[in-house]
C-alpha cells in the first residue's frame, strides 16, 4: 500500500479575518507525523456554504484522507454538516447517537438542551459518529469520492482528544507497519529550545540524523521529542536517549507516557512519597503558586493554606515579618523573603514553604532593584535556602515563570539535586 | 466595481509539519480588512515545484488578487520565483533592480554577496519589483489569468512592512471608497455562544442580514462582533446595536476599543472609581481569584492580601471560622462561606471580599452536595450576599469559571446591578 495523501480543510470566519491564529493544523500535522504521514495541502475558508461544498469536492477528489476542522458548533455560521450533506448528496437527519451524546453531556453539566444545541445532532444520514469526550459536538466520518472525510471540532482541547483517541487509531489501522514512527517525549523545565539545541550540538556533535530531535516550547515546560521512523534508527535510540538524559540532568521532569502532567503534579507526587505538606507565601506571584498547586486533583492532602501578602502591612500581620526588616532591607530582600517563608511555615504547620517577593513591573523598579528582580526562599524550617534572580520579562510571563521556578526549586530539594539549575546560572543576581 | 476576490497561498515545509504556527496569514487578513476586503481562501502547501505550479494556476483562475507568502529565500527549497515562471510560461532572468537592492543591502551590513544570495535576484522576466526595506529578498508582482499575484517574504517583520508600505496602497488604489468595513466588538461574561444566539433569535427575530453577528468563545469571556461592510448597513447599525445591548444587559463587560482586557481589569477599574480595596478567601479555587487580580499591573493599590484556606483547620486559624459552624454545616455551606468572607475582611481591612467554598472534584462529592456544588459570598461587612451554584464541570474549568463568577458578582455589586445573571438563573441550587 502506498502512503495515503492527507489534506486538511479548516473553516471559520475568525480564521480568515485573522482574529485568531490557527494552532489546530499544527496539532493535526504532529499527530499524523507519529503515523509517518504528512499533510500535503491545507485549505482555510470562511463559513460560506457554497465555498465549503466546492472545496470539499475539490479536496476529496485529490486526497485519500480529508480532515475537516471547525463548523460543528451550535450557531448558524457552523455549516460543516450541511456542506457535507450537500457535497455527498445525502439528506440531513437527527442522528440518534449524537442526540444521546448531547443529552448525557447536558445532564452531566446540569444544563438544559436548547434548540441551537440540538442543531449539533443534525448530521448527514450516512455518517458514522466520532465520540467527543470533551464537548457538546460529536465528530463524524463519511466516505466521498474514495476519500475518508473526518469532521472534527474547532475547540483545540476537543480536537486533541478526538485525534489521539479516535482518529489516529482509525487511520493507523489501514497503514502498513513500517510507516508507524516511534516517539519518546520528555518534559524539561528551565532550558529553552535554542539553549538545549546548542547543548546537544556541543556535547553530542555526532547525534545521528535518523533520530529526529524535536522541541515544542510550552510555558513553563519544554517538550523534547525523539522520533525514529526506521527499525535501524529505533535500535540506536536507547543509546542516544541515555546520552541526552545526561545532558538534561535534573532539568528533566519526566518522560511523558500518556498525557503530560503539569509541574505541580510532579511536585505533589514527590511530597506524597515523603508524606510532607507544603505552604506558599506570595507577593509578586499573587497566588499563582497556590493556584498551580490546587489545580491538581487531590492537592488538599499536601496543601492546607497559602498566603498572598501583597502589601507590607499584610506581610507583617499575616506572616509576622518585622517592621524592622521591612524598613531596613525593603520587601524585596533576602531577609524578608526568608521571614515570609518562616511565617508561613509557622502559621500553616506545613513542612515545606515557597516564598516569593519581587518586582513584577511594569512599574516599581529602581537602580538597585530593577523590574524583574525577585527573591525566592524555599525549604523547611531547619533548612531554608534563598536566591535572587533577575528576570526582566513582561508581567504575565514573569509571574508564571517565577511561580514555576518556585515549584522547581522545591522539586529539586525533594530529589536531593546537587546541580545548579541553568536558570540560576543565567539569571542569578550577583 | 465589485469587491475583488482575494486568496492567499502560503508555502513552506515547516508550515505543513506543524513545527511553526502561521501568524502571517492573520497579518495579511487584518491588513486587508482595513481595506474592507476578506481573504476568501487560504491554501498552504509544502515546498514542491509541481504542487506549487498546480496551486498557483488553480488559485489565479478563481481569484482577482493572489498573495503568495514564503519561498523567496536563498536556499534550494525556496521555489516561488521558479514556480511563477513555470506557471506563467516566462523565463527566469537576473533582475537588475533586485540585484541593485541586494548589492546595497549587503554593503550596508558589510557582508559579501554570495551565490545563495544571488539566487534571490533571479525572477520571472515580466515581473515588477516590490521593495523590501527589511531583508535581502525583494517581493515581486506578476499578472496571470486576470489575477494580480503578489509574492512576499515569509519573515513576518519583512512581510509586515511590505504589506503596509507597498501592497496595501497598491491594492487600495483600485478600490471604491464604500468597501471599508466597520466592526464593533463587545466583551460578555456569563452567556455562552449558543445561549446568546438563542436570545437574539427569540428577542430580535428581525436582526438584519447585513449586520453580521459573530462570536468568539473564550474562557471566561465571550467576544461578540458586529460587522458591516456597506454604508446602508452601517447606517442601521447603531439602532440594532442598542437593541443588542438591551438583550445583553449587565452581561456586557465592555466595548473593546483596542486590546481586550481581562475581567479582573474591569473590576479593578471600578474599585478605583470608588476608592475601595478587595480581599479573597478561597477554598476550592485555591488562589485563582487572587492570581487573576494580581495579574493586572497596578493591582497592589486595591489588593493587599488573599487567603487560600484549603483545610478546615486553616479556615479556623486564618479566617476565624468557628469549629461549631464547620461541624454543624460543613465547609461547603452558606454559614461557612459567609464566615470566611467576614474573617478575610477583618484580617485584611479591605472593603470588599470574595469568598468561595465548593467541591471541585473529581472526588469529595456526596448525594447532598455533589461534585460541582459551590457557595460564594461577596460584598462588604455590612452587606454580604451569598449564593449556591451547581457547576459539575471538569476541575480546571470549574476553578476558572467559579473564580470568574466571583469577580463578576463583585463587578455587578459595584455597578449596582439589579439583574439576576444568567449563570444564577441556570445554575442556582434550590
Amino acid at each position: 500500500m502506498i502512503k495515503p495523501n492527507v489534506q486538511l480543510l479548516l473553516t471559520g470566519n475568525e480564521l480568515m479575518t485573522g482574529d485568531i491564529v490557527d494552532s489546530n493544523s499544527a496539532m493535526v500535522a504532529q499527530k499524523l507525523k507519529e503515523l509517518g504521514l504528512e499533510v500535503s495541502r491545507k485549505v482555510t475558508i470562511a463559513d460560506d456554504l457554497a465555498l465549503l461544498v466546492h472545496e470539499i469536492n475539490h479536496l476529496a477528489e485529490h486526497a485519500d484522507i480529508l480532515i475537516i476542522n471547525g463548523g460543528l458548533g451550535p450557531t448558524i455560521d457552523d455549516l460543516t454538516a450541511q456542506a457535507l450533506a450537500k457535497a455527498t448528496g445525502v439528506e440531513l437527519a437527527e442522528h440518534p447517537k449524537a442526540l444521546e451524546h448531547l443529552t448525557i453531556w447536558c445532564k452531566k453539566r446540569g444544563a438544559k438542551l436548547n434548540t441551537p444545541n440540538l442543531k449539533q445532532t443534525i448530521l448527514p444520514k450516512n455518517c458514522s459518529i466520532i465520540p467527543n469526550n470533551q464537548g457538546s459536538a460529536v465528530g463524524f466520518k463519511v466516505r466521498h469520492l474514495n476519500c475518508d472525510i473526518y469532521c472534527t471540532p474547532g475547540v483545540p482541547s476537543e480536537l486533541k482528544v478526538m485525534l489521539t483517541e479516535q482518529i489516529a487509531p482509525d487511520i493507523a489501522k489501514d497503514l502498513p507497519n513500517e510507516l508507524i514512527s516511534d516517539v519518546t517525549r520528555l518534559q524539561v523545565f528551565g532550558l529553552g529550545e535554542s539553549t538545549l539545541q546548542k547543548m546537544v550540538n556541543e556535547q553530542l556533535p555526532d547525534w545521528p540524523e535518523n533520530i529526529e530531535l524535536g522541541f515544542r516550547a510550552g510555558m513553563p515546560l519544554l517538550e523534547v521529542k525523539l522520533t525514529t521512523t526506521s527499525q535501524e534508527a529505533h535500535n540506536q535510540k536507547h543509546f542516544w536517549q541515555e546520552k541526552l538524559l545526561k545532558v538534561l540532568g535534573d532539568h528533566l521532569i519526566a518522560q511523558i507516557n500518556n498525557k503530560p502532567l503539569p509541574l505541580a503534579s510532579h511536585v505533589l507526587s514527590k511530597l506524597a512519597d515523603e508524606n510532607l505538606k507544603i505552604t506558599t507565601a506570595e507577593s509578586c506571584t499573587g497566588g499563582q503558586i497556590a493556584s498551580m498547586i490546587t489545580q491538581v486533583a487531590g492537592a488538599s492532602t499536601f496543601f492546607e493554606a497559602g498566603f498572598v501578602t501583597y502589601s507590607n502591612d499584610m506581610k507583617k500581620k499575616l506572616l509576622g515579618v518585622s517592621e524592622q526588616l521591612l524598613s531596613k532591607h525593603g520587601a524585596v530582600s533576602q531577609e524578608v523573603v526568608i521571614a515570609m517563608a518562616q511565617g508561613a511555615l509557622e502559621s500553616s504547620s506545613a513542612d515545606l514553604a515557597i516564598a516569593v517577593s519581587g518586582i513584577a513591573g511594569p512599574d516599581g523598579g529602581c537602580d538597585e532593584k530593577p523590574v524583574g528582580t525577585v527573591w525566592l526562599a524555599w525549604g523547611s524550617k531547619e533548612n531554608l535556602k534563598s536566591i535572587c534572580l533577575l528576570m526582566p520579562l513582561p508581567r504575565p510571563y514573569f509571574q508564571k515563570y517565577v511561580a514555576s521556578i518556585g515549584l522547581d526549586l522545591i522539586r529539586r530539594e525533594l530529589i536531593n539535586s546537587q546541580e545548579i539549575p541553568y536558570y540560576v546560572v543565567e539569571r542569578q543576581r550577583k
